[in-house]
C-alpha cells in the first residue's frame, strides 16, 4: 500500500511566513534564501507551508498555487516533508488547492475548518474534510485543529473516530490548541501510523508530557535551534533543561502579547533575527509598529544572546 | 456628483440564498423565478446578493462573479437596487470582485470585515474596507456589520468617524447585530445620505424605534409581506399591530432555534414555503432534516396561515 | 385574592446605589437625603434596592438587612414600591433575606441567577428561585435576569413556562439584557398581572418598542427627569424627541466606556451630579480616578446642561 | 520568622466535597469517616476545604466556619495540612472566614477573585487579596486561580509581582487552568517557599513537566492512589506508565463531560465509589441522575478495575 512507505511527520516543522514585497505582493525569490536559512541557522528538515503563518486565507487561490509550488520545488533535495495547507472557507477552493498539491509533490496536505460558516457537529467537519481529502486520495491528509482562530470546538474524538473509513489517506493532526485533555486523548487514540503533532510553541514541553510526536509552530522559524535543545532535554529526562528553555520562550511571548503581538509582529521579528527580507503582512493585518519590534527584538536578543 | 443622483437604500430589503442544485453547483435557471416570487408575493423592491444568506463564503469567486451578474441582469427593470456583497477573507479576492461588480452595474457594494485573521483595530479594519472600495470608487459603499459571525467588535463609531475622506463612496451600514447602543450611536451620527439598514429580523422594530432607515435579512424572503405590514403599523404609530407581527416573528424563530436553526434549515424553510428549488446548503453547511424543516414549516403556517 | 391588591411596577424605578463611607462602611444616615433627592429631583417613585447597583454581593447579609430596613422606613410615604433584591450565590443567604424583606415591609423581592455555581438548566433556575420565594409566599417576586454579569443564559421562555405554578407569588422579570427577541417573548407571554421591566438604559427606547411596562436602571438616579421625558415622547409617539434623549444617553454612556466605566465611576458620577455623599464603591472595585471622573462629568454636563 | 517552619505544601491534595444531609443541610459526622477514607484509601495527607468542590458559595458564612472548624478537627494527627478556602463576592465575609481560620488552626487560606464584581485589573484584584489576608497575617496565603469559573483573567505574572511586599503571607497558587503559559511562568517565577500547585486533574502531567509542585483536585478523592503512581512514575520518568493513568483519567472524565459532568455528578460518583455519604449537592447544582450516575461509576469501574 501506498501510504505504508510514507515517512512519519515528526520532530520539529516550521510553519513559514509567506514572503511578501513592502507592496503586499508575494515574493517568491526570498523562498531559496528563507529554505536555506530555516536547515542551516535552525536545522529545521519539515515545513508546513501556506498555514495559519502564511496568511494563507488572506491569499487568493492563484497565489497559493505559486507559493506552494516554489515551496516545494526549492525545498527539494534540502527538506525532508513539504505539508501544504489547502484550507478554505469554501470547499471549492480547497479542492482545487488538493488537487495541485498533488500534482506538485507536495508530502501532505492540512485543512483547517472553515471558520465563517461553523461546522455544528462532528459530522459536519467531517463531512467537508472528506469532500477535500477525496480529490487528493493519494495524499497524506492532516486535519489543522486551531479552535482559537476558526472558533469551531466539535469534540474532537468524535472528528477522529473511525475517520480512516471515510478519509483513508487521513495521517494525523496538527493540534493548535490549549486543552491538553483533548490532546492527550487525541494521542492516546491516535494510530501507529499518525502523526498527532502540538503546536502551541510556548506550551510545547507540556505538549511532550502528553505524547506529542512532534511539534508545528511559527517560533520555531527563529528558535528552532533552541527548541532542538529543548526536545533533547526532554528525550533525556533533563526535565530542568527543557523547563529553562520553555521558560524563555514563555517569556519572550508574554512580554510580546503585553506590548501587542499578532502575525504582523511575528513576521516583523522575524525578518529582523533572520535577516531575511519577508515584507510586512497583508491587510487585513497591519505591519508591525517600529518601537515595538524593536522592544521585542532587544527581549529575544537578552534572552537568547548566542544567536 | 455622481452619488447625488442614487437612490438611498431604504424599506425591506431581502438577503438572498444562493441557488444550488441538488449535487451543490449553483443553479442560475431558477433566478428569474426567485425574483419574480419576492417582487410578486413578498412585494420586495430590493436584493443583497452573495452575503451570509448567499453562503458567499463557501463559494469560488468565480461562481460570485458569475451569479452577481446573474442577479443584477434579472432584477434590471424589477428590483430597485441590486447590492452585491463582496467581502472575502483575501483582500484581493475582494478587489477583483468589488471591480466585477463595478462592470455589471450593481447599485452598490458591501463588505464584511474578515474573520479569520480578525482587525484588532478601527483602523485596520478601515484600512482593509478602504483597499476595497478603491477599486469600485464609483459605487455605493456598505460596511456590513455582522460581529457574531466575524467575531469582530471593534466600536463602529470608531470606524465611522471620518469615514469618508477614507472612503468617498461611503453610504451606510448593514448592522447585523443586537446591541442596539452601537445602532443608535450610528444612526445618531449618520449624514443625510446613508443608509443604516438593521439586520437582526426577530428584533427589527427595536431597530426601527431606534431610527433604522431599512432592514435587510434574510426571513424577508419569506415573510416579506408580513414585515411591510409590520412597518407600516409602525410608520403610522400603531404599536400593538407592529408587535403582533414581531411577536410572530419571533415566536417562528425562536421555535426553529430549539429545533436546531441554521442556515441549512433556513433555506429549506425557504424552499417549502415559496416552492423555489433552492437546494441544500453547500458543506460544511448540512441539509436540513426532514422531520425538522416539517416541524418548523407547520409552525410556519400556524403562526401565519394567510400564506 | 391578596395580590390582586398590589400595585403594579412599572414607569421609572431607580435601582440605587449602598451609600458608604470613605472607609467603606455602609453609611445610612445618607438615605433619607438620597430618597429626597430621587423624588424631587428625578421625581423617581420607586426605587430598586440592594441589587447589582448597590454593590449587593460585596455586602454581607447583616449589612443587607440593616440597608433594606432605612430603605423601606425612610421611603414610607415617599416612595411608591422598594423592591429589595435578596439574590445571593447562597440558597440560605437568601431566605434569610427574603424572610426579613417580608418582616420590614418590602413591596416585593427580586433574585438574580447564583453565577459561581450556574444553573445549567431552566429547571435547576427555576428550584432556586423556587425555594427562595417560598419562605416569603406573601411577597411579590421578580426574577431578575442579567446574563452579562451572571453568566446564566438559559432561556428565559423556559424559565417562565407555568412559572406560576412553582412560585404562586411570581409578578415579573428585571431584564437586563441586549436580547430584545428574548425581551419581546417575555412581554409576549407575560400575565396581565405581570411587570416586565427593561434595564439596559441606553436602549430603554428599544425594550420600550417591545413592550416594557417600565424600566429599572442606575444612570435613573442622575437621569431620572430626562428619562421621563424620553418615556413621555415615546408614549405620544413623538419619535424624533425620544431618540434624541436616547441618543444624549447613549453618547454619555459611550464615552464613559471608552474612558473605562464600571459600577465604581457610576457611582462617582452620581455623587458629582447629585452632590450626595454615597463614597467610593467597595473593593475588589475600585475607586474612580479623579481625571475620569471629571471628564466625564463634563460630558455629562454638556449633553445635559439644564441639570 | 514563623513562616521559615511551616511546611510546603506539596504532593497530592484532596479538595473535599461538603457532606450534606438529604434535605442538604451540612453533616458534620461524616467528616471523620471522610478524612479515614481520604488517608487509607486514597493515600492522600493534605486537604482543600470548602473550596469550588466544597460548594463553599453556596454556603452561610456560619456554615463555612462550623464546616472549617470540624475539618481541622477531625484532621488533626492524620492530615499534614488543611487549608481553609475563605474566597467570597463579599470581602467583609472573607475576612470573618480568615480570622475565623486563624483561630481553629488551620494551616493556611486561600482566596477565589469575586466573580460577580470582577477585578478588572491586577492592582484591583491584589487590594482584595491584600485586604483577606491583612485580617490574618500568620497564615500562609494561597491566590486560587481559577478563571473558567470567576471568569477574572488578568495576567497572572501582573498579580504575583512584588506579592510580597503587600502580603507578607503569600505561600502560592493554587492553579486551576488550562494555560500552561501561564502556569510556566508562574512557576518560573515563583520563589523558593512558594507552592504552585495545579488544579486541572486532567491534565496533571502536564502541569508536571512544566514543574508544579504538587496538585489538588476534587478527582483525588476517589483516584488519588491512582494519581500517586502517576506522580511517582513521572518522578522516574516513565513516562509510558505516566501518560497510561493520565489518559484513563481523561477518558473517564470525557466520558463524564458527553454524559453530563457538573460538581453534582462529581460528588454522586465520589459517593458510589467510596461509600461515603456526602449527599447530594445544595441548589442551584442538581442531584445526579441515576442512569447517568451508574453510567459514570461503570466507566470507572472498567478503567479502574482493582479498586
Amino acid at each position: 500500500m501506498a501510504f505504508a512507505a510514507n515517512k512519519m511527520l515528526t520532530g520539529l516543522v516550521a510553519a513559514t511566513f509567506t514572503p511578501l514585497t513592502t507592496q503586499g505582493e508575494i515574493n517568491l525569490t526570498e523562498i531559496g534564501r528563507y529554505i536555506d536559512y530555516l536547515t542551516e541557522k535552525q536545522s529545521i528538515n519539515s515545513i508546513f507551508v501556506n498555514g495559519t503563518t502564511g496568511e494563507s486565507v488572506s491569499l487568493s487561490v492563484a497565489e497559493r498555487k505559486t507559493l506552494a509550488e516554489e515551496w516545494c520545488q526549492k525545498a527539494k533535495g534540502k527538506m525532508d516533508q513539504v505539508i501544504v495547507h489547502v484550507g478554505c472557507m469554501s470547499l471549492k477552493d480547497s479542492q482545487e488547492l488538493a488537487r495541485h498539491a498533488a500534482q506538485i509533490g507536495a508530502n501532505g496536505i492540512a485543512v483547517i475548518a472553515p471558520s465563517y460558516f461553523k461546522p455544528s457537529t462532528a459530522d459536519a467537519l467531517r463531512t467537508f474534510l472528506h469532500h477535500v481529502s477525496s480529490v487528493a486520495p493519494a495524499l497524506p491528509f492532516y486535519y489543522y485543529h486551531i479552535p482559537a482562530l476558526t472558533g469551531v470546538d466539535v469534540p474532537l474524538s468524535d472528528v477522529l473516530e473511525n475517520i480512516e473509513e471515510l478519509i483513508p489517506s487521513f495521517r494525523g493532526v496538527k493540534f493548535t490548541g490549549c486543552d491538553l485533555t483533548e490532546f492527550g486523548q487525541c494521542v492516546s487514540h491516535s494510530r501507529p501510523h499518525w502523526s498527532v503533532l502540538y503546536g502551541i510553541d510556548e506550551q510545547l514541553l507540556a505538549g511532550l508530557a502528553m505524547g506529542a510526536h512532534g511539534a508545528v509552530g511559527s517560533t520555531y522559524n527563529y528558535l528552532g535551534s533552541h527548541v532542538h535543545k529543548l526536545m533533547s532535554a526532554f528525550e533525556k529526562g533533563d526535565l530542568i533543561k527543557a523547563r529553562a528553555i520553555q521558560f524563555k520562550i514563555q517569556e519572550l511571548l508574554s512580554y510580546a502579547k503585553k506590548l501587542g503581538f499578532d502575525l504582523g509582529v511575528n513576521k516583523q521579528l522575524m525578518n529582523d533575527v533572520s535577516g531575511l527580507c519577508l515584507g510586512p503582512p497583508r491587510s487585513p493585518l497591519m505591519p508591525c509598529p517600529h518601537a515595538r519590534a524593536l522592544s521585542i527584538k532587544q527581549k529575544y536578543q537578552s534572552l537568547f544572546p548566542e544567536n
